[in-house]
């Protein structure tokens, strides 16, 4: 392994709470963000309205000057939304040099968590997840480039499964393309933390039979399953394709495994 | 059923992609964040600070004032963190007087999304989700007193699992109680979008055999399974308890059967 990018630690994204549990590597960070199937994107709503705005949406890590760049390597995350959305609204008009981001686009604060484990110890306050989080924060802008709207479309498509976009009915018209509206962001810095492993009491707990006696402890395993695949009603194709069938397996392989290797830490 | 309460429709909680989707039903709303293992709760960084910050948190939705309330009806989300992280410093200053929240407390923008289901269908821009997403507006204030703190921690607590506070080492001891702080969110709106269904493609697609022919659509469902209790290496407890097997079997079964039902649609 050769070194390890990390991001910048600010005061806006340095983590103080168990900051044991903190990562700024690049892979780590941008790894829990492309398996998220939504990310909580935020962003101000404006000067006159005091609660930022935040969107579920779709998003993934990716990098069109250099497409076969690592998922340790400096990024943009791809977001998709619909060309009429307030948030894309915002970016045009940030993009023309209105609101707060001097012209940078949008700035946004991107959010993904994935919940691992229950924790479960002998007193409430012990209590936790198991869990990876990431956010990251950078300014968005609205794709323009056909040719990078479609690499963004293809490699969000992919990430719902892979292989899929080859296997539907490609490329997308004019209608899709104009309907569609990609918002890159450039990442200015980020944050990750991870919790693994399992329960920790205070020793006057551990030490107390009364106690231990009558409390259950340990973890229960938390993760995503995708079940078995419906067929929809027009639909001609006899069985199911591999490529679905195999991300299926795969991901229901490695969330699992996670979940359990986590609980075992 | 009585009259069902609806949260206030402005322009900060106006859903306008894909309306007939959105619902402003309180005991909707409540319900998609309460089912959620984590919030992710954005706040204004600072007038220096062009980026949100975003939290994952737990919290709960509950009313201390009048514990017996239904899910419907007017409620608080309570979150539940640490005493001297940013987001309470902050609601500690609004609470003061200092920052944009006129006293009100710290304007937040609590958000959770389920995923329930990959939409596969014929083209890449038809694909969808089923989900169920939700956002709330509020003003954060720590908790001071006492017995409502009490409340909270429980109700967070029994959020995880069904029952868990009967069953562990209680009550918190003075240094837990103040080593643990809890916002109450006052909420002055909210959204909730549902999806639910099969595919749809457009007639072009559908009519074309070429496509029909070669191209697989369904639904995939996905839903989040709570695995196996695995028991701590100090845990004295032969079995695992009854409160939480029978919570690992109820959320099971519920999820799976949501999903699946959700595709069916």
């Amino acid at each position: 392994m050769g070194k390890s990018l990390v991001y910048p630690k600010r005061a806006s994204n340095t983590v103080n709470r168990y900051n044991h549990r903190a990562t700024y590597d690049l892979g780590a960070i941008h790894t829990i963000i492309n398996e998220s199937a939504v990310l909580h994107v935020s962003f101000s709503a404006g000067p006159d309205n005091p609660f930022p705005a935040t969107l579920p949406m779709i998003g993934q890590m990716g990098s069109f000057e250099y497409p076969s760049a690592d998922i340790n390597e400096p990024l943009d995350c791809y977001l998709h939304g619909y060309v009429s959305s307030r948030i894309m609204n915002l970016a045009r008009a940030n993009n023309d040099g209105v609101g707060g981001g001097e012209n940078k686009g949008l700035p946004l604060c991107i959010s993904a968590a994935h919940v691992d484990g229950l924790v479960l110890s002998l007193t409430p306050n012990s209590h936790s997840y198991n869990y990876r989080s990431a956010i990251l924060h950078g300014y968005g802008q609205l794709v323009t480039d056909e040719a990078e709207k479609h690499y963004a479309m293809k490699l969000v498509t992919n990430s719902v499964v892979a292989n899929r976009w080859e296997h539907t009915r490609v490329p997308p018209n004019n209608a899709e393309m104009a309907s569609t509206t990609i918002l890159r962001v450039r990442i200015v810095d980020g944050s990750g933390k991870i919790r693994d492993g399992g329960v920790s009491d205070d020793k006057k707990d551990v030490e107390d039979e009364e106690v231990t006696g009558r409390v259950w402890t340990g973890v229960v395993p938390v993760y995503q399953v995708l079940g078995e695949p419906i067929a929809a009603k027009g639909n001609r194709v006899e069985e199911v394709p591999a490529h679905v069938r195999e991300f299926v397996e795969a991901v229901n392989e490695k969330n699992r495994g996670y979940a359990i290797a986590a609980a075992a830490k």
